[in-house]
């Protein structure tokens, strides 16, 4: 088995935004892009509209007319590569924005586990994540890595609902067989393997090949997994090559934990490391407090890093540093950390990561109060021309949130981007366009046409696309993403 | 003239929500709220629904059944005090989203100035205050303290629109006769003076007791404004009685300039207090570097702050400390901050009022590498005891945004809660609820109604109203604003 193609060849026309490298988006106006019928970009042809492409590039591709799907991205839109959401915990998605005041590891007790273990139940598994996979398509997240519980059943649930519903998606067991609630723990190292070899093998079943769903291998953090499901789970990665993912340096009692109970380990890194563990696909969520010797270590074994920054603020994890990530090498993309963050959209999450970034350059402060002014304006000359360096722009959190992500779940070569030889994973962006002349001074209602409801984005005409772009990412919502394909499949339209 | 008032009385019914005191949400459950035809609440009585009402209530109030209008929170729904914006600049409302990497100085220059400018055209006014206050309304705001440009004309039809869209608003003509670029500035002194009366002759024109709208004395910051204008300020101030609203210690290098322009005040508070400007109804933005003697002098004088976190970290200058404003005394709310601010919405500053205060909880950082683990986490254990001091809940940022914001604009006694004598100043809030069983694994398009668009939040039914609460602020948007009244007038449906 293996997922659907499409009917047809399609051809994409108007203009295309993505990123180019960390900080560069390219905008291709009036350009088209033909997607064949597995889903793949075959051709890129700038200042091309439908009669040229009917008569330049359609005998070049051996295309039909009949057999092509058009769809023109009208003024005021544009396609942009889908996102690729990092982290996201699939079972967590009913408690978005529930935290309170908590930290880590009490979250983890008060909001996380009970939830976790409650989908240990078929049908409210497949309520919670049948909505969550909607809700990130319909954010434009093409690509998601998730965390689903301990339960067999309802992670190849997980995998099924993906498939069907047409998200790319690695989807893993939880493995915690260690200091977890008695309710929600796995039995015994060898029982934690074999149910995830178990889901392993129905994603298989599935897709063969993992062209759309991919199994990942997914111990839940070094605390919470016995030295034994670490050194299975080791083997397992050495013997399947597949991708693993785990958190890291989120929160400063974790590190204290971790230290106290790996006290053989040099650093946080180090614990997985002699396991195994870190290697080119492993996907490490948060990484806040990194020292330079493990960053060292990380940035050499080739894995990767997953931003979550509405998380970090949300628990007061931290703010990660992803500049100094990013100069050690490391690639870095976002994750939406569901339900640590609040929320399941990735342009959020972009958002946020330029917001926290800035965090990283304001002034010093120092304990409760803040800085005294007139000693800190001098102190700060050396630091505030650093500012710079560590704030992210708005294409640079793009590029995070798109081809950064996928050079953090493996598929760099795949997606990401509008490239010949790249899939078709991307999302149709309209922003709403401000009236011309508005000369009343009656009250409204509302003025939005009430079927159009073209979200909180208004484009007086003025403005750059630059400043489009930035005004999407900072107002934008899934009102302003009107249609999104995976692999050339349709899988959300917005009318 | 007076803004108009109802045709009807109007009963109100289902769950009421409001904070009666800091941290303190009160859930008033199947509760009927009696507004008169002026607007104020005359009756708050629990337990009650519709045939309660007409057999016990109406007697009561004199009312007749045929002329009383009665709206109905449905399950799921509820009332919650109109949102109150102590600060937002609505002629940069196009620009929100679009700030770069600048921080405040060179943020005025490049992006304000300009724009500001250029609503000297009545017809680009016009456009542009008009989606402002429609959105700000949609998203909930039912009192805006608005900062307007130097022109008088287009001021004064910002005060217009209000008036005629309905919104309670503080209108400032901004006072700026140094330092601006010369495309922008007050002639000199006594023009800047002769233009704010302008403004206000005209308000006292359309509203002559300022129910709805008035004008507020808005001296842009301290080295805009010439000794000669603030001193005349401060007068008209004396003379007039007239709110004040400005800004304060939001930037180190605006704090340099100040101290460097006024060599003689003793610190940025000083400055306007020796003019006169530090009064009971002042309300002074940002406050993010009040040393411990300013901000004792402010809580003395019974000036307010206006507190902005999503302008204070798009542009990078800093996280207010509000828990010690708070326990110094001094009334706090939230402030939108438009165009600093990326969004009109104050359920977005709540959010990030929350998310800010946590900043302020994380372990302390050095320069531009995160904090040495090891080290820190002992040293932090001091620190972290003061956590739950700095952090703001979800029902504090609530507070600032409604009760807080009340006593901010020197409303306290008429809006802000539920109480009889306060002025039905409301919003009705719906969340969405997600469908009991969905048993496809189908593809679905998009499973929304789309008549009816219900938003982000995804309420699965077992949540407490706390939780709910929590979800709506850090998931809800417009499209949960249903229904929005000012003084008892509807000037908000979403259909």
């Amino acid at each position: 088995m293996a997922p659907p193609g499409n009917d047809k060849n399609q051809l994409f026309l108007g203009l295309f935004i993505h990123s180019v490298k960390l900080g560069e988006l390219q905008y291709l106006h009036d350009t088209a892009v033909c997607v064949d019928k597995s889903g793949k970009i075959i051709a890129v042809e700038k200042q091309c509209d439908q009669k040229k492409a009917e008569v330049t590039l359609y005998p070049k591709l051996g295309w039909k007319v009949d057999d092509v799907t058009v769809t023109i991205a009208k003024d005021g839109q544009f396609f942009f590569p889908g996102f690729i959401d990092t982290h996201i915990h699939a079972p967590q998605y009913p408690n978005v924005g529930i935290f309170g005041k908590s930290t880590l590891l009490d979250w983890l007790n008060t909001y996380t586990f009970p939830m976790e273990a409650s989908l240990s139940s078929l049908p409210k598994a497949r309520r919670v994540y049948t909505r969550c996979i909607q809700r990130t398509i319909a954010h434009g997240t093409t690509t998601a890595a998730y965390y689903a519980t301990i339960h067999v059943p309802s992670t190849n649930l997980l995998a099924d609902l993906c498939l069907s519903l047409g998200q790319r998606a690695f989807v893993g067991r939880v493995c915690m067989d260690n200091l977890g609630p008695k309710y929600y723990l796995d039995e015994s190292p060898s029982k934690s393997l074999a149910a995830t070899r178990a889901t392993i093998d129905h994603i298989r079943s599935i897709d063969a090949d993992f062209d759309l769903i991919s199994p990942i291998l997914t111990p839940r953090f070094a605390p919470s997994c016995s030295v034994d499901a670490m050194t299975q789970l080791g083997a397992l990665h050495q013997e399947t090559g597949l991708p693993i993912q785990t958190h890291i340096a989120e929160n400063v009692d974790e590190l204290k934990l971790v230290r106290d109970m790996f006290p053989d380990s040099k650093n946080y890194a180090d614990v997985y490391d002699r396991f195994g563990l870190l290697g080119k696909r492993t996907i490490l969520a948060h990484a806040i407090y990194l020292s330079e010797e493990e960053a060292d270590l990380v940035a050499h074994r080739g894995s990767k890093v997953s931003h979550c920054p509405c998380s970090n603020s949300a628990l007061t994890s931290g703010v990660a540093p992803v500049r100094w990530l990013l100069d050690k090498g490391i690639g870095v993309g976002l994750g939406t950390d569901v339900s640590g963050g609040y929320s399941p959209s990735v342009l959020d999450a972009a958002r946020q990561a330029a917001l926290v970034s800035n965090h990283l350059a304001m002034p010093p402060r120092t304990g409760k109060k803040q800085i005294d002014s007139s000693a800190d304006t001098e102190a700060n000359t050396s630091f505030k021309d650093d500012r710079e360096l560590v704030r992210l722009s708005v294409e640079e959190a793009l590029h995070l949130a798109t081809r950064g992500g996928a050079e953090v779940v493996g598929l760099g070569e795949k997606i990401g981007g509008f490239e010949v030889g790249k899939e078709w994973d991307a999302q149709l962006i309209g922003l709403g366009l401000v009236p011309e002349e508005d000369d009343s001074t009656e009250l409204k209602q509302d003025d939005q046409d009430q079927d159009q409801d073209t979200g909180n984005v208004d484009i007086f005409g003025w403005e750059r696309w630059e400043d489009r772009v930035a005004k999407w990412v900072f107002n934008g919502d899934d009102r302003n993403v009107k249609k999104v394909w995976v692999r050339g499949r349709l899988v959300h339209e917005r009318r």
